[in-house]
C-alpha cells in the first residue's frame, strides 16, 4: 500500500474490514471528488488507494493536505471485484438502501470501477450508460450516500449499497427516486401523487405527520384518535405508560405471541404520536441505535467484557 | 370488462384502485399458475382479466370454479405500462421489497408482460432473461411475494414491487437473495458468512437474538446488559416501564428531541428483548400495525368518521 503523511487527522480510522479509510467530514464543492478524497487510480481495478485529507488549521477554509492511506491493498479490492458477476456490458445493478429505514434511495448500475469507488470512498458511485462515464452521488448535489456495508445477491450479479444519505437523494428533492405509484397514474384514481414508497413504519409515522398538519383545520369537528392524541399530552402520556404495562404484562402473565405483538404495536403507534408532537422522526431513533450498537458500540463492547 | 360467475367467494374484493382483484388464499402446486387465478391474456398486454375462483365445497379438494373477474380494464393496464420507459431488450429493473420490514427481497427483470401479470395477480413476476419466460416467484416454491403497490422510479425505468412474501425469498432458502456481505469475502474476515442484509432495527434483533442463544452457554461468566435482561423478567419489565416513563417525561418536562429520539431508541431496545424473549418477530408487530392503520383500517374509518 502507499504511504502517506500522517500530519492531522481529525477523523478515526474505523475498524470495519472492508472501509478502513477515514471517515469524511468535509467536502470542496467544486471539485469532482470531495476535496478531502484523493483517488489514484490503477488501470487494472480502478481505485487503489484513497487518501483522506483534513484541514490543518481549521480557520483556515484553504490549505487541504493529505493525512492518511488506507489499508485495503490492490489485490483485496480486485478479488472482491472478480466475485461479481459482470453483465456482457460490465455491469451490475446496485441498489442504494437507506441503513436506518430500509427506503430504497435510487437503483443504477455499477461497473468494476465505480464498485471499487464505492469500496474505497464509502461513497456510493455509479457508472452512468448515458454519459459513459463514473458517477459519485451527491458529486454535484452533495448529497452522497455514505455506504456503510455492500452485499451480493445470491447470483452475485446484483449489488445493495446500505449506507446514510446526507440529503435527499432524487435529483427532484425527493427523499428517494421511488415516489411514483402506479396507482396514483390511474384515471380517477384516489392515491396522491408524489407519495414515497414506504414501509409500514413510515407509513404510520407519514399518517400521524399528516394528521398533525390537519389538527388546527378540524378545530369544529370531533378529532380522531391520532388528533385527539396529538392534541393533549396528558392523554398520550397517560397512553404510553398504560400500553408499555401492557405490554410487560403480557411477559409477567404468559399471555401468548399474538398479543405480545399487539401490545407492542400499540406502545409503537402511540410512541410515534409523542415523537409526531415532539418533532423527531423515526430514523433519528434509529440513528441512535444504530450509534449504540453497531459494533464499534456498549452492546459489543460490554460483550466483549463479559462473554 | 369480462363477465363472471359470483356463485361463491370467501375472499373480498378489495377497495384498492391498482388491485381490485379477490385476494388469493389457496394454489394448486401442480399448475404453473395459482390455481384459483386464471389469467386470461391480450396479444397486447400480456394480461387484461384475471379470474379468482375458490372451491365451491371446502371439503373437495376439487372442483374449482370461477367467481369474480378484475375491474381493471385492458385500457389502464395499457396506460400504466405505456408510462415505463422500457430499455432495447423491453426490460426494467424490478426490485421485490417487504412492506413491513423494508428488506430488499430479490431483484430481477420485469417485462411489460411480467408487469402487467404482477398488477393483475398481485403476485411479484419477473421476466427470466436466461429462460426467455414470464417467471411468477413462487410458481415453483409457492414463495409467492404479495404485491400491494407498485413504484416506479423518476426515470421510470425501474420499479419496486412493495409487498409481503409468503415465506423466504431466496432458492437457497434465505430470507433474502442478499446474505453475502463483501466483508465476508476479504480473507481473515471476522465477518459471519450468510449475514443478511439488515437494516438497523433488523441488526439489533438479530444480536438480541444471537445473545438469547449464546445464554446458555454462558453460564459461569459475568453475562452482558441483554443477557442479564433476557434471564429476568422482572428487571427487564421494570426497564420497559422506566424507559416508557422517560420518553413521556421527555414531552411533560419539554426536553430536547435528542433525549426524545434517545428515551425512544431505550423504550424499543428494551422492548425488542421483550420480544425476543416471548419469540415475537419485529415483522409480525408491523404485520399488526399495517393491518390496523392501512386504508381500510380503524385509522381510515375513525378518520372519516370524524373529519
Amino acid at each position: 500500500m502507499m504511504s502517506a503523511q500522517h500530519n492531522y487527522c481529525y477523523s478515526s480510522i474505523t475498524s470495519k474490514a472492508l472501509f478502513p479509510c477515514c471517515s469524511i467530514q468535509s467536502y470542496n464543492p467544486n471539485s469532482r471528488f470531495p476535496s478531502n478524497i484523493c483517488v489514484l487510480y490503477s488501470s487494472v481495478v480502478g481505485v487503489h488507494g484513497v487518501y483522506a485529507t483534513s484541514r490543518k488549521n481549521k480557520k483556515k477554509k484553504e490549505g487541504f493536505k493529505v493525512e492518511a492511506a488506507v489499508s485495503l491493498g490492490e489485490h483485496e479490492v480486485e478479488k472482491l471485484l472478480d466475485t461479481v458477476k459482470w453483465d456482457d456490458k460490465g455491469l451490475a445493478v446496485a441498489i442504494a438502501q437507506n441503513v436506518d429505514t430500509g427506503a430504497i434511495l435510487m437503483q443504477g448500475f455499477a461497473n468494476r470501477e465505480a464498485l471499487a469507488t464505492t469500496i474505497s470512498t464509502r461513497k456510493a458511485t455509479f457508472y452512468s450508460r448515458s454519459r459513459s462515464s463514473l458517477w459519485i452521488k451527491g458529486e454535484t448535489s452533495m448529497n452522497f450516500i455514505n455506504v456503510h456495508d455492500v452485499y451480493l445477491d445470491c447470483d452475485r450479479d446484483s449489488i445493495i449499497y446500505l449506507g446514510k444519505p446526507d440529503g435527499p437523494t432524487c435529483h427532484t428533492g425527493m427523499e428517494t427516486c421511488y415516489y411514483t405509484s402506479l396507482n396514483a397514474l390511474l384515471p380517477d384514481s384516489k392515491v396522491e401523487q408524489n407519495k414515497l414508497a414506504t414501509t409500514t413504519l413510515y407509513s404510520l409515522e407519514s399518517t400521524i405527520t399528516q394528521r398533525k398538519l390537519e389538527v388546527a383545520e378540524t378545530e369544529n369537528e370531533k378529532p380522531s384518535w391520532t388528533k385527539r392524541l396529538l392534541l393533549d399530552n396528558s392523554l398520550l402520556c397517560s397512553k404510553i405508560r398504560e400500553e408499555a404495562d401492557e405490554l410487560c404484562r403480557t411477559l409477567e402473565e404468559n399471555e401468548d405471541k399474538s398479543r405480545a405483538a399487539s401490545e407492542m404495536a400499540d406502545v409503537l403507534y402511540h410512541a410515534l404520536v409523542l415523537l409526531a408532537v415532539k418533532d423527531v422522526k423515526v430514523e433519528d431513533v434509529f440513528q441512535v441505535l444504530r450509534q449504540r450498537f453497531s459494533k464499534s458500540g456498549i452492546e459489543e463492547k460490554s460483550s466483549r467484557k463479559s462473554t
